[in-house]
């Protein structure tokens, strides 16, 4: 695969519920330039949200120019992340349930507000993207990619291009079902793993715990008030040897785990790359994580395929939002 | 896509455990010539195996010359599907527990004793190409299929092509987890989706369920002897409206439609193709396994998906084999 120009560059946006993160990168994905987050604001509305990621395209822009010493000719324009579901021909966001949007067309949107061409895919797709393009799934074929925090988001990539499906929804991997009769799942279902294994999932099987258990530290940790729990209070009570927190997240390996073991054996993946907060407890759930893959996967996949933290924490989604534009602008994945 | 012309022909051999099938069919699709299937006899080994599946296709294409009019130059070559799992690229079955063979080079003993360029892949897959090329699947895009008889096989294609993964073992679909602390499955693990709805499943859980309900004719189907209740006995009973045997059908729909929503949300295929003997139940089973999928997978991706039963039951292998040959010889899926 050639490589675009490092002289030519692109401005990735990865637009959150919580924040926006935008920068401009070299084509080549060498370097990367104007990193800049501010808050959504999603009160302000789309119009409000959508003049705000302009403005942050346009100063990532200038700051650019200035300090690579470059034209705005070198600009081939901007990948945009956005939570879906997404039309992605059409460029539009259909519904984004925590910003209150419905058909937005944030593509076209972008590209009357910045001048500039633009792309957009899913956020999760997006933060697959810029693990695979230079990340820790660098060198992969076929990556499965996981983001865990409130939710668990999923991005499929085969033979280097992002897997969309046959209505854009493909990689809903929190939503698989890894026990029929299991735990409620805020999407209605019943046993998804997100329902087991998300940020939220992890503080509430904590505060559960705590119901039954007393020896632990996790309510010294947020003062006496368990409904503070956060997961990040269980990987750090985790970490001080709390047996209830080691507990917990033990289990949370073996979910991901079985959820996990599952993709293997359909997809057969080289690497499965876990980016969010989750990957805080460190080797305390990968170690336990990929015993759980081994006992459930067969073991050709198992040997095929490596499961890693992501390396890009805050930053996966927009340097993939800069990748997937370079797909989709030049019909080839980006080298 | 441009068609290989229908006056150059292929043989497809379907390797199983208990028979051996094979046909000659048009590179077009349209035409099928000198099917026949005689039992494997593994026990002779696997020269013995070799030795009668060359025989075959030496048949089949002398069968086809005379009834078609063509020479010997019209035949392209052979292709073969086999139990897995396999190195595709040279051609080696690594091992099949059923024919208890080991490291068997399939592909170049079918050309040393046929004169045939050859092809091998693995029987699910090439079951699952069957479908696409000129069954139930046609015209789809991405496609899951799955076989359901003593286990559950299954065979992913994506844009018209057969998907391997990286090591050559995708599709494993009999043993994703549906219910990670639930029956133990064949392979050793816990909860698999073959453990609830393989026909051998099927079997096992009306034997339970006899255990504590004797209003059943299911007895009565195998003469008193519920050891020989196979899948067969409850479509039977079920389609006599046997009480017990139709909650058995309900519940498999159940189990299948589990597995199947996960496939969904992580593919979004816009086709599920189900065969094997599971499809006797008719709409008894597809009616409440379609609900279950509604109920746990996304709208958009249930939308975009048809979930029907093949509608080559016995030759989906064999012309999936031809079509996978047309595949590898031509580097584009077959017209």
């Amino acid at each position: 695969m050639t490589a675009l120009p490092a002289n030519q560059f692109i401005v990735g946006v990865d637009l959150g519920g919580t924040n926006i993160v935008v920068c401009a990168m070299s084509a080549d994905g060498s370097r990367q330039y104007g990193l800049c987050s501010e808050p959504t604001a999603a009160h302000e509305g789309a119009d409000g949200v959508i003049a705000r990621m302009a403005r942050m395209v346009n100063t990532a822009v200038a700051d650019t120019m200035r300090e690579a010493g470059v034209s705005r000719d070198a600009f081939l324009g901007v990948g945009v992340g956005a939570p879906g579901p997404l039309d992605r021909e059409k460029g539009i966001v259909l519904v984004a349930p925590n910003l209150n949007w419905h058909n937005i067309p944030l593509r076209d949107r972008m590209t009357e507000l910045t001048g500039l061409a633009a792309a957009l895919d899913n956020d999760a797709n997006c933060a697959t993207y810029g693990e695979w393009w230079v990340g820790a799934a660098r060198g992969a074929k076929n990556v499965i990619g996981m983001t865990i925090g409130t939710g668990i988001g999923g991005g499929i990539i085969l033979d280097g291009r992002l897997y969309h499906g046959s209505s854009d929804v493909a990689g809903e991997i929190g939503h698989t079902t890894i026990d029929q009769t299991g735990r409620r799942c805020g999407c209605g279902n019943y046993g998804c793993l997100e329902a087991y294994a998300s940020g939220t999932a992890i503080a509430e099987r904590a505060r559960e715990a705590l119901s039954f258990e007393q020896l632990s530290i996790l309510p010294d940790l947020v003062n006496g008030d368990v409904s503070k729990i956060t997961a990040a209070t269980v990987y750090a009570a985790a970490a001080q040897s709390d047996a209830v927190a080691i507990e917990i997240v033990r289990d949370t390996a073996r979910f991901l785990g079985t959820g996990i073991a599952n993709l293997l054996n359909v997809f057969n993946p080289d690497c499965v790359v876990i980016a969010g907060g989750v990957t805080q407890a460190g080797e305390a759930l990968f170690v336990p994580l990929r015993q759980e893959v081994r006992r459930r996967a067969f073991k050709p996949a198992v040997d095929a395929c490596r499961i890693v933290p992501g390396t890009l924490p805050g930053t996966a989604g927009v340097v993939g939002a800069v990748a997937t534009f370079i797909a989709q602008h030049t019909g080839r994945p980006p080298a």
